[in-house]
């Protein structure tokens, strides 16, 4: 088995980063349901990923969205976050809202549309010096509803065009991540549709380029825990975004849907001992119908018992298993694991670094949740802004 | 090869109607990007569907959704439908876009959210008795988002009972069609996920219940020309929502995914001698990207050309090479009519009844287009208004 | 929490139906690896089946496969099973690799074909009779490959005229189990694709038809808990075929792909209180790279370890925090069961029962497949004969 | 419109190659249903492959399997191909069905076992060298069946070592074609399992390195036309394996499951004006219930009307109307193509170069069917032998 303080040791060099949307409000094309005491600017979303951080003392970084999060003062807003406890982490650019990009953003055929999303890009970058962040997030949502409607392959050369150009501008110690998603809004063909793109791009700009994975962003069948060790082999996988799926981009909280597979991909990070910061672990979820906090403080639980049973296999009893091609021995070994219960574990930790050991009943103890529903009626709420 | 004059019988006996909706604006979770000269009122949308009724002689319904229809006289809006030549078609509840519903309508835990429900869908019989309509179409976005949420046949029995509520309160020649989908907006799982529900509970119901399949809420690989065989042979096809899809509900226009599929599918219809009216062919499509009249002309134009293909199937040299056991020949058969190009067709039949042959021509030629962008400046767009 | 002395109640009365086809070879299209040790006869696969059953306790039965499983003795089989301590479970039917089969069996458009695959069902009844087996299971491979192959609706005719001349010949206390499955073999069309179709013959030919749910044959993204919910609230889920998979009929063990899905499930079969003998728990797995023997016996486990995790969920917390919308607490409560480590709990009941509390070490420390694989040196191993 | 002599002669630069397994059983793991007339040599598998291109005008060419095409005299096949009118193409690596295999075969954690199947691979150059061959397809079924039977990591490691030995014996002229498959027949994870894997070794391998797509092997959803573009932007598109699929690796006849897909794929290649020798487009197919030969000519000319109709593709109109954003004219130029019956075009085209408009027919009557069921009675059938 695997020893305990080195279990300790990788849950503790495990960070995960809130994204500052999760604390919004959200919703499908159908609906937004409008939760109580939602933020409404991006000091108060920090606010409450702060909270996250403080229960479970593993979520010390808050990703931003540009514009969502758009303020005058952007160092103001760093400021605000370390004196809240956490920091700014990934910066998010959206190219995907205005008008102008109805038919795509960097890969728009018309040249001025280009030239505008490219701005944004390299303005999210400005937002990265401004606020000390170290990783510049894309996520684009070009492609086409119908077959015909654009060129596939103008729509890559004007992708690496753009991308080039903003990578260029990443300054020292700077990252660009790329993010890939099969389809949705564009529902017939997306110029980032896969890992395979992503990579491939990467490859071409350079090694401050690198792939980040949405869990949610798969075809049906598609192993993402393959494609966690292939990047990591490759020294291509910058990012994760998790949260969990039976369909589509479902956005549910990580863990939710299958556990198991959550389990394996944060298997393939301890063997490849990268649970550092080199990986951004970051959540991007949707808490549609769900208070919004505490679908967080679950979502990163879940992740911090999936990495725990993780580091709990037994590496040398599993490799010695696959080497004499032992099916079941080595399934089992993995299976141990799994099986086991981490939550006294956890429960553990957190104790030992003066935390509570129940982060949720904690925080519903701390009064928080009733604070912000009295304090925040009154003015827009924070939202997807669809 | 079958006789031309069937051929042609059997397109002019096709009906289609069109969803109100489709005219107004929509999008995904992402953004709702607004077009000009969209509806403002339930009187201009029908406006629009009379133009895709006046331009393909194919489309004399309308479908409305309540509330995003909803006037004060209803009787009035009929009258001003037959004025444009088209008529009231099926009567489409909404129950998912009130705060109340956030997690359920009929089958909510809740017994006032579930009483609140089961009136609108009375209310909706009322409609039906003012504006003469036939259909009741009733598609629930009831469902969970989590394992554990509710009670899976808990929620079953409560569907069950406001089901027979509302069947109850159906007059004569009056109908409900029920609805299945997948999933979306409920992201683990739906109350009525699939035909197989959807049947169960028509069963139980009595003979004015029937299922609707719209074509874009299976799950990937599901042979939808099975159900609509499978239904037929029960008796139990009520209607469709024609859409396509690549994805998910991706509701784009009908044909534009898969043409091959939409003819299998008409074919059965065709088997059946079943193009009458006993089954509402409806589409349910958005147009996120692309002018909404235009993309409604070519839908109706594709459904069309699907018919006309599954209309020229030789059904006695299909059925000769089925009875041998002539794989090769049985489906050459099919494939021929399918290869075969209708559009002369198509074009003939429109001219016999008076009609340009190209109705997207004669509808840009019209000027109503430019006329409905000058009119409808200023109001609010119609839109699904989530 | 529920009462321990309660989930042991339960788990005692789960009784899982190993299939006589397990222990042989099997494979893909592409290879059959053969195993050795493998049996040559039925009688050998009994034996190994009682080896399942000696060291878990809960694998009393054991499915045939006819022909597969073909003896001049049936009666003499049965004995021998009872003398091994195991009985006969359900009879198999396999009208899918005569020659004649190839273009469908029940559902071929030559009658001569139809009348023979209904004597081989019938003939299967016989041997229910002689064995004393509950449980005819209908597997039918029937599907077309190629659009237009043959007819679609013409194919359900015939399979109801077949099997409702089947089912008039069961005998008292016999049932038939219909089993659907999506695809394969048949790559365009099934006959029996899902469970709507199964409940639908079902319902039509009497109380002694019941639908059969093989975990491994439905379409991405189906609720397969959801069937089991609906079916047991309608009466008709007369048996399981455990197995996992990925991607489509892997027929991989039971709880190794998605163990949160085999709990999900098996939590549905514990709220209605339907562990005892009316539904039949078997399982239907291909061991194509692992050894037989001790991956059924792990499968065996894995339902018994989903199980426990099933009964232990608190169903008053669950209902409670469901009545009151309580999304967070509801799954949480789900979660809690889940999460926990139920195998020293099985282990506790196994010693209760006189069982080793780790079947598969004490089945390696039995000496039994040194032994076999020394018998049963030559002759021609059991396999699937395709 | 397109111009016809360009449509014509972009026609007459696409060679199709076929397979010499198609022409023998295969079947589905449950089956094998064998046929009269099967070929039993290799010899007589070029014999039927040589009809194909005789009737077609457009199939010089056979792709080989090693061993099921193993010959003492290469050479000798070589020379009766060309006494056939045809010539040997690519050679088709087998290292999956040997039982040292069962665990993989480059990946296999066992050295003993790589060494054997690179062994394999590198005979494979030396038949291509014997003749003539310039490709060298490799399709590994290596993979794993259950979570933790293997190192994803470490088996990548051995596969580009494998690799890197065999692309350093390739010769002058000489490529290696690396196909990539979702799943089947390992059922949790595959060692090359999307294009991105195979993309990657690829590149690392050097220029002689290309991808292979079959058309079967993605994930549900995945948009095959982008890949194509992709890898044709890229450099690295080197075969198609063609064959249409609803499923899974269903591997029925090119374009019997969705032309439109296979038309779009097609459009890609026009657009490219990639139609030449430097890409191989190979059928891959099972024809397992329907005559082979016969089978062969239908997806031959499925081929060729998917190909004509994109060329039939206004290119001009097409870009016109992309580059200005208009949505419903672009698609309708490349419907418009789509909808077309080039049937008559491709009769003409036959007709110029002296062979039958309809090869079916041309077939039917050569009597050729007839013969080899007379000639190949007895013997063994060829198969793929699993």
């Amino acid at each position: 088995m695997s020893n305990l303080a080195d279990v300790k040791a990788g849950l503790r060099s495990l960070h995960i980063e809130t994204p500052s949307w999760a604390y919004g409000n959200s919703g499908t094309r159908f609906k937004v349901f409008p939760q109580q005491g939602v933020p409404r600017t991006p000091f108060e979303k920090i606010s409450d990923a702060a909270q996250v951080h403080r229960f479970t003392g593993t979520a010390p970084s808050v990703a931003l969205h540009i514009p969502w999060d758009r303020v005058d003062d952007f160092a103001g807003l760093a400021a605000y976050a370390h004196d809240q406890g956490v920091r700014i982490g990934a910066i998010n650019s959206n190219v995907f809202q205005d008008p102008d990009y109805m038919l795509g953003s960097v890969t728009n055929p018309d040249p001025r549309v280009r030239r505008k999303a490219v701005q944004h890009l390299l303005e999210c970058v400005d937002i990265m010096d401004a606020t000390g962040s170290r990783d510049l997030k894309l996520w684009f949502s070009d492609g086409l509803n119908y077959p015909g409607q654009d060129d596939l392959r103008d729509r890559q050369d004007r992708l690496a065009e753009a991308l080039r150009e903003v990578y260029d501008r990443l300054g020292q110690g700077q990252r660009m991540l790329l993010e890939y998603k099969l389809f949705e809004p564009a529902f017939y063909a997306t110029d980032v549709p896969d890992w395979g793109t992503s990579y491939a791009h990467c490859v071409e700009l350079g090694p401050k380029a690198a792939v980040c994975i949405d869990t949610g962003h798969h075809a049906p069948g598609t192993n993402i825990e393959f494609i966690v060790a292939f990047l990591l082999r490759a020294g291509r996988l910058g990012a994760f975004d998790f949260n969990s799926r039976f369909y589509a981009d479902d956005d549910l909280m990580a863990g939710a849907a299958d556990p198991f597979q959550l389990f394996r991909i944060m298997y393939e990070i301890a063997r490849a001992d990268a649970l550092g910061p080199d990986i951004a672990f970051m959540l991007d979820q949707c808490h549609n119908i769900e208070p919004k906090i505490p679908a967080v403080l679950r979502s990163v639980m879940n992740v911090q018992e999936a990495t725990a049973k993780a580091l709990l296999v037994d590496r040398d009893a599993l490799r010695s298993a696959q080497q004499t091609g032992d099916v079941l021995g080595a399934n089992a070994v993995l299976m141990d694991a799994y099986n086991t219960d981490v939550r006294p574990l956890l429960a553990d930790l957190r104790a030992e670094s003066g935390l509570d050991p129940d982060p949720t009943a904690a925080y519903r103890r701390s009064g928080y949740a009733e604070r912000i529903i009295a304090e925040r009626a009154g003015g827009q709420q924070a939202g997807w802004g669809a």
